[in-house]
């Protein structure tokens, strides 16, 4: 079971909507923010680890999230995420989002290792994830 | 086959992210938008409506998105909505978006017909939807 | 009193918060929009414009607003935005917020004519905006 | 002089437009949380205090900043924010963030102490600040 990276926010008066839970597209910025967060407690910063390996970015391929319960405004949750799995050229991050002690939310992402075309600016084609970085996220 | 709401977009620089493309949360806040303008298009605007059956909103148990192509800032996107299934408490809207002549998300929310709970400002439990309402995307 | 570009919105459930009115920083969202679609109007799109002349965007170094009113979900907004005033580097675009028959919100934004540094692709430095620019905004 | 509340951020891909830096709407979404913030670390949370004094919540009169620098991709910026002013029916919120050793951004927000209308759940109207509410932020 690989090592999961945690994080703990408090519902803003800026996170809800009328209904005064959270806006549910919040979810899957949160879960972009929480995939950057594992790469960079592993020591790799995206900036840095881009323009290492040329990358364009780990567009998602798929984003998918169930929601269980919801998270009020002034409720603290914690998500919590890691690397599900790893394939030739994607990967998947799991999320787990838990608000006192219920799973509120469960989210994926499958991410590409898209690297930059020379060629072309605006384009980008997946490429195989080297095996140094599967090894940093082994425990 | 029901009859589609369709909303053109231009992407703006406000709806990109770093690599140039629409940061991808932000397909769901489109989608949020295209369910809200589907009941309007029927006569049936979420504040009146709300209002008029005690509802507290339609939130989402279940929403997951495909991305089969990116859109680039300065691309015009088509986006294409429509409810795909009724069932007794819940309905599924279906999101496709078009760009140029392909198809590059295709999008699913699962909504609750969710009703207020008198006994509590905060609460909300799943009810029956009403037939007329079903009546009414009916062409 | 130079022309206008005027845009209808319809408030939706995601641009408001928990007081069921529109989040104050979604205004500051929509003058960018309206920058750029003050361009598009003119036939200058941002994409090509800023490949044409090497810019880095419009930063900008001043954004401020008055809100003398709520729009509240469900109202129809236009939001009327033109340029009053060119300066040398910078030029200010200035924003007003029609409800019914109020202004509700009047904003200004400072923007830098920013050329890109080719020496830093993360520089920038602001330029003489070409006479042929403004030219384009007289009517 | 007041103390400050102060947050840590590290800019993440979620925070950046295509220029690589914070989108500026952005900063008065931290604004926001910072004023949140600034209640909270005085042991009043917005969602208790606002049911507490029949509060719609603090309303935005005028909101502005200056930009006097970029905040990129990776960069840690430090958001410092206290209230500047308390007047009868209306306070003052300063905010300045900083980047390695330098001040990128100052914003001022005017916010009302905003009661509910009973009569009225969509209305509300400025109310004198209680006195007990200036003294909590004495330090």
């Amino acid at each position: 079971m690989p090592r999961s990276t945690f994080y703990h926010h408090r519902i803003a008066f800026a996170d809800c909507d009328p209904a005064r839970i959270v806006f549910y597209p919040r979810y899957f910025d949160w879960f972009d923010r929480a995939s950057e967060r594992l790469f960079r407690e592993r020591g790799m910063a995206w900036p840095e680890l881009w323009a290492h390996y040329q990358l364009a970015g780990f567009p998602i391929v798929d984003a998918s999230a169930k929601f269980l319960g919801p998270a009020r405004f002034g409720d603290t949750i914690t998500l919590e995420s890691w690397v599900g799995e790893w394939r030739s050229k994607l990967f998947i991050v799991e999320h787990r989002v838990h608000n006192g002690g219920d799973i509120i939310v469960e989210g994926r992402e499958l991410r590409i290792w898209a690297l930059r075309n020379p060629n072309d600016p605006e384009g980008m084609k997946a490429g195989v994830i080297p095996p140094e970085i599967i090894e940093r996220f082994r425990d």
